[in-house]
């Protein structure tokens, strides 16, 4: 058997090809694939078309060593991928009495008559294994096609996702020649991707060529920026060890805007950091109009350090619900460090929260001045004397207003990294 | 000429065979496409590799009328497209003066010296047509390879959009053999998507087969449900009448669910119902934890008519910001109808608004109870007579906040539409 190193991801469905809908199942494989080193060479969609399905079908086995095919396996006649298989290698459609009855089965348990064209689901190329679907009624199929191999899964995620972990990916282990791929992140807040890359490179750049290698991607979101390091190889502790010091180096060198190595997201890092304090968070919002909050309130179980907030979008919600002095809104104006910090004192106090955030800005389009152009924000936190910043986003509204939630919440972050650890002084 | 009917979609680069990216550009190729009648057939990533690229850019010609590239034309050596095209259309490259002179102009109103590698971004395969880039060094290529044509486009959408728009699809339209497409959509919320289809599919079904036939998708987001309506044909008049009537009858059909059918989103018709009365509205959330507000505040200038919220995830809160009896919370619960009601003339009187909306629910995966189990959420709508309405939602968290946001959208929607425009009672 010779090792599977290269692999073609073929989605199957006229839906893919429309201006709404995105292949997204690839994301999927080509991440599990990866893991046990083989890499992913193409990724196409083709429609429920019998010519265009056979073309892409036979251009893939031809080029890779693993073909991985998406949808096109139901009851419908639009469901063409295991006929057309059958016929391009020659290989007979045989009913095959098990895949019926278990078909047959899931209809009944519904107390439903199973339609028949579901019958064509139980057909199956002569000398292909039968993946089982717990999850639907589509059996998965794995075809050794002699220079390939040809694996054919459901398209619905929660029937490809599980058939793939359990009947596929054991298969690949087997014929993957012993490489392995082992992954750690480094996740970066408040760092333009060029300044993080003049940093990482001297220092990931060496990894590059050493005895293990390292790969490095960077993933920029706006206001934050993921290193995805990655080696491959045979030897899993050596890997793990290489990793481990790159992962090291690197935080050092950017600290302290690394909030997390082990996976965590920074409401994950941020709740925990409450937690361990015991203390409440409040948060003020006018640009941002709620999404600081909703951010915050993205991960289960935020209700033991999140408060609640005021969006304060009008200059007298803002006087009256955080108690923001006329004169400071008038003088400096709403969006100004003075009134940034009278937004985090007040919600910190009227909500009895330990520590209080405030985001004040220009998302734009409109709005902006000479003095405070569109994207200029303004963030305080309060919990002790409080911080104040100032920041110039780039970017549409959206990319503004999504910079400014991730900015507060690493500056939330390191204002409370930056506190001993001590309980509540409410 | 012949004219062209199909097409297939080439996006070049290695990044988007990784598990994190995923190729953008074909949404909007495929829909610019359709609207001039043309199929598109496939589509397909390949790697920065010149033999996959190669095998790849053949396989499409032989197969479709059109091929589309987009990436691989930037100065780096990991740019092949254009290369990779020349030697299999078997094409001299030249260097083109005047595509390095504007290339030269670029770095040159920047202060910057051109770096070498920008000088293959002059190379031209002979015969080809050059389209001018405005917003980069790369320029697109418009190639005539016999049976089919070629057109090479760069990869950032900033860049291929305007180039696809000004120099691809009047070409195109050239050779498209008069055939249009005419679109609409009508937006729905708050029904399931078997209801709707339940409903419009008697509707829509007859104009599949009509004169001017009407081809129909369905689109599900989490509370919304879009119909894509379109006619394919050259008579642009007869097409845009059918597809009136269509929409209409889908319109009163589904009525009062439609809010939709010029296009707008849910946060936009509200804002505009808003305005037309001169209101502010204000927004009390408990399980979105501020999405709602984010979500009304989308749009800019939200301000005239958004005056802000009170996020009360704790129950002290609920009392101390919102007014909400403590009786009423200790009798019926957080989540139930009268604490809702409380909350949305809380925040409207609070906050000296037109309308208050509030949303107390459980959004999970944690909290639920027989009663009252995960994703059950209460709307409460304050503009005159409070309206309230409790929801069971399926699906995890962030699907359980999606849903009730819309949901929250939709019931302040239709309580405005359903009273009498008139000036503000506060």
């Amino acid at each position: 058997m010779p090792p599977v190193r290269t692999a073609a991801i073929l989605a199957v469905g006229s839906e893919l090809l429309t201006p709404h809908r995105l292949d997204t199942n690839s994301l999927f494989l080509s991440g599990r694939l990866n893991d046990i080193g083989i890499d992913v060479v193409s990724k196409s969609v083709v429609g429920d078309n019998e010519l265009a399905l056979a073309a892409a079908i036979r251009h893939a086995l031809d080029a890779e060593d693993l073909v991985v095919t998406t949808g096109g396996l139901g009851p419908t006649a639009d469901d063409l991928t295991r006929e057309v298989v059958a016929q391009i290698l020659g290989l007979e459609l045989v009913e095959n009495a098990e895949v019926l009855e278990s078909i047959r089965r899931r209809f009944e348990r519904r107390a439903l008559h199973m339609p028949d064209g579901n019958r064509r689901q139980a057909a199956v190329p002569k000398g292909a294994v039968v993946l089982p679907n717990p999850n639907g009624t589509a059996p998965g199929l794995w075809i050794d096609a002699g220079k390939a191999i040809l694996v054919l899964l459901p398209g619905p995620p929660r029937e490809m996702q599980p058939m793939f972990e359990a009947d596929v990916l054991p298969r690949l282990l087997e014929r993957s020649g012993g490489r392995r791929v082992v992954r750690r992140v480094v996740k970066i807040a408040g760092r333009p991707e060029s300044h993080v890359e003049e940093i990482a490179n001297p220092i990931y750049s060496p990894f590059a060529t050493a005895d293990t290698p390292i790969e490095t991607t960077i993933l920029a979101t706006p206001g934050q920026i993921e290193l995805h390091l990655s080696a491959r190889g045979s030897d899993v502790a050596a890997m793990e060890r290489t990793l481990e010091s790159a992962v090291e180096k690197l935080a050092k060198a950017l600290a302290p805007a690394v909030f997390s190595v082990d996976g965590k997201s920074l409401e994950q890092v941020v709740g925990q950091q409450l937690q361990a304090r015991g203390w409440k968070v409040a948060v003020a919002e006018s640009c941002t109009g709620g999404l600081l909050g909703g951010r915050l309130t993205d991960v289960s179980g935020s209700s033991a350090w999140f408060a609640g907030g005021i969006v304060a979008y009008e200059n007298e919600v803002k006087q009256q619900l955080l108690g923001v002095a006329a004169d400071v809104l008038e003088r400096h104006g709403a969006v100004s460090e003075p009134t940034a910090v009278a937004m985090a004192d007040g919600v910190r106090e009227r909500l009895a929260a330990d520590a209080g955030v405030a985001i004040t800005g220009i998302a734009g389009p409109t709005g902006g001045t000479p003095e405070k152009p569109v994207g200029t924000v303004v963030i305080a936190v309060s919990a002790g004397p409080a911080v104040v910043r100032t920041y110039r986003f780039v970017g549409d509204r959206a990319m503004v207003r999504q910079q400014a939630v991730t900015a507060a919440m690493e500056l939330l972050r390191q204002t409370l990294a930056s506190q001993p650890q001590q309980t509540a002084s409410r």
